[in-house]
């Protein structure tokens, strides 16, 4: 008998293993990157001996002006990093703001990423390393010692799309022990994202126990779905199997969604504990989502009290034939005239959409349909989602 | 007034956005890897002009023996792409069984994950590309065309630990809308996991909705739990942060998490409609979970109906002081006495704990104490892990 086989040897043999696949598999290298200094400048390092130039490419560094076919985008910019004796690449960034932020390595010309960091989220068909600088606004996407809500995925019937959908479902601190109905906010993704985006990107669980915490937000479900009806679920968690994203999805945006969007509300006032009034409904977006929200609050003029339009596309195109997009103007009226108690407009200075924005926000000034604006610098990107998500919250169920 | 802003104007943008974001990121790649190919063998490819050499390192090539201080190990083979006139390099492997694979890039010499593969897993520190073929025991891995459990991820009470904790819980599909009770499984990670690895690597959700679809397994709730105490939750989901994980954790082998395993209990049978008897619990857990799974049925002797241990290691370090340990003979005498339903061992004939449980089965056998077991081919590797899963849920319940 030798049971008493000791738990040192164990251990020694469980890490051999786990040191010798991480030796096979990431080239033995057991640095520290990111590393975040006191003063909130990073550190990064990347074990290559061998190679002539490793340069990282990030959010985080000053924007490269690069020109396309369709004009000048901002994009992240690079930086090269240096050599030390031991084959250690590294760069030190400048001190920068609290934020979450996304990179990768450029090694001899090929992108990698980065071994040492095991947070990665996935934007459509691209994945990045991804890290969080607090002290400011991160601190709201960072896990904090607060009570957590609950995170969900699950199905429901969609009858209007003949299939069955899959959800993301975050329910706060309590509700499951409370007896009490919650109001809901129903939060939609941009083009090529799907109900895993807000959760991954947009931090929702982690901005939402947050503020609560905080006291600056009521406690609400939030429900983040799948624009894309012709997805059953996110890449991946499909009968469809591990396929490679892509951006263009049919029955986007041709008024399919915002019709069968009344599944999505009926399932959750049935299966939660909710507040299944107008009072209790807020629905918000961006890009997509934010058209997805303008056209489902004034095709259901009566259903929501507070809308939030992210960055948002506006019109349908012309060529569109749906209903939903019929008698734009008078559902419009009617919604207006049904009341609400927050119509939210957030868009970023430099975003393509912002004369789209600014026309549409004329239409409302002319037609007397109030709004709040907030203008903040910046594009079409999720830094502004997140800080837009952040601001409208607190706003909601007061 | 412009608001008829044209939706391909909007889509051209956005993909120009995109594809913009990619080239910057991605090296402008748009190739498709991996492909399963329809005789199950699987294309690679990577788009690396001006490399020398690109080699792929995986699970599914012929292992290679690698000596360490500790003995020798089989390791994950390697194999040479070829470079096509585009500078896309590939390589095709022979047709493959059934199965759920792991494989990184080494681009002279640097290692790459596959940057049109998104699928990717972390175990422990390490993050890599997956692929599943089906045909065989891969179907029961990928999500199915066939009514699916939920996945929460929630936060409970552990008053021993003196903390709330983060859990990982599958509710078999029709769970919110029926009345009925349901029986758990508690299932635990190894060393070095968390309450992320099973969901993940171990593919449970999908293992259960499809046993359960083919009527071979009972509709039951699986918990999936944290078994280092020391950690409030998996790596990035506490108030640690984004911090990067290691595989020694204090706390995890000397009885803590055993003696409060209650806590988690108390909270399923609380939270949950389920079985709460002897009847309707299960245990199990690979490695360190296994190891776990033995303890906590043994010291709290009466508590499951269904025990299993899969690559499980068994005897505590000698130095080891807890209570837990105590009169190991008499408790799991006490377990054998009180009767059980099942209690099944599965391990791989090249496992480095192969030897161990030997031995403890001739203990077992020495006591009269009744055992299922199971032995496969390969060592200490998710594949048997999985397939052991999809073994014993089918025992369950019945």
């Amino acid at each position: 008998m030798k049971l008493k086989i000791s738990i040192t040897t164990i251990l020694v043999l469980i890490l051999g293993l786990n040191i010798y696949a991480q030796q096979a598999l990431f080239g033995g290298q057991n640095i520290v990157s990111p590393e975040i200094n006191s003063d909130n400048s990073v550190t990064f390092r990347f074990n290559a001996p061998n190679a002539d130039t490793v340069k990282i490419t990030g959010d985080f560094l000053p924007p490269e002006k690069i020109k396309t076919q369709w004009g000048i985008f901002d994009g992240p910019g690079k930086a090269l990093l240096k050599k030390d004796a031991n084959g250690i690449w590294s760069f030190t960034s400048q001190p920068l703001e609290s934020d979450l932020y996304s990179y990768s390595f450029i090694v001899d010309g090929v992108t990698n990423t980065d071994p040492n960091n095991v947070y990665m989220i996935r934007d459509v068909a691209s994945i990045t390393d991804v890290f969080i600088v607090g002290g400011g606004k991160g601190d709201l996407y960072n896990v904090q010692d607060v009570p957590h809500g609950s995170v969900t995925r699950r199905w429901y019937d969609s009858p209007g799309n003949d299939m069955k959908r899959r959800v993301t479902i975050y329910t706060p601190p309590g509700y499951e022990e409370s007896k009490d109905k919650y109001p809901v906010l129903y939060l939609l993704h941009g083009m090529g994202g799907d109900e895993e985006a807000w959760i991954a990107l947009g931090r929702t669980s982690q901005i939402l126990d947050n503020l609560i915490a905080q006291g600056k937000a009521e406690p609400m479900i939030v429900v983040m779905t799948n624009g894309n009806v012709a997805q059953k679920a996110a890449p991946g968690e499909s009968p469809k199997g591990l396929y490679k994203p892509n951006m263009q999805l049919p029955h986007t945006m041709d008024g399919k969604f915002e019709e069968t969007f009344t599944d999505v509300i009926k399932f959750v006032e049935k299966s939660y504990r909710v507040q299944a009034n107008k009072e209790g409904r807020a629905i918000a977006g961006l890009s997509m989502g934010g058209y997805h929200s303008l056209h489902i609050s004034r095709y259901h003029p009566n259903t929501f009290d507070y809308v939030g339009l992210f960055s948002a596309a506006i019109m349908p195109n012309d060529g569109v034939k749906s209903k939903v997009y019929e008698n734009f103007d008078e559902t419009l009226k009617a919604q207006m005239d049904n009341g609400y108690k927050l119509y939210w407009i957030g868009i970023g200075k430099t975003d393509f959409l912002y004369q789209t924005n600014t026309d549409y926000r004329a239409k409302l000034d002319g037609m007397g349909m109030k709004y709040t604006y907030v203008e903040t610098e910046g594009g079409h990107v999720w830094t502004n989602w997140r800080i837009y998500l952040s601001e409208f919250v607190p706003l909601l169920f007061k």
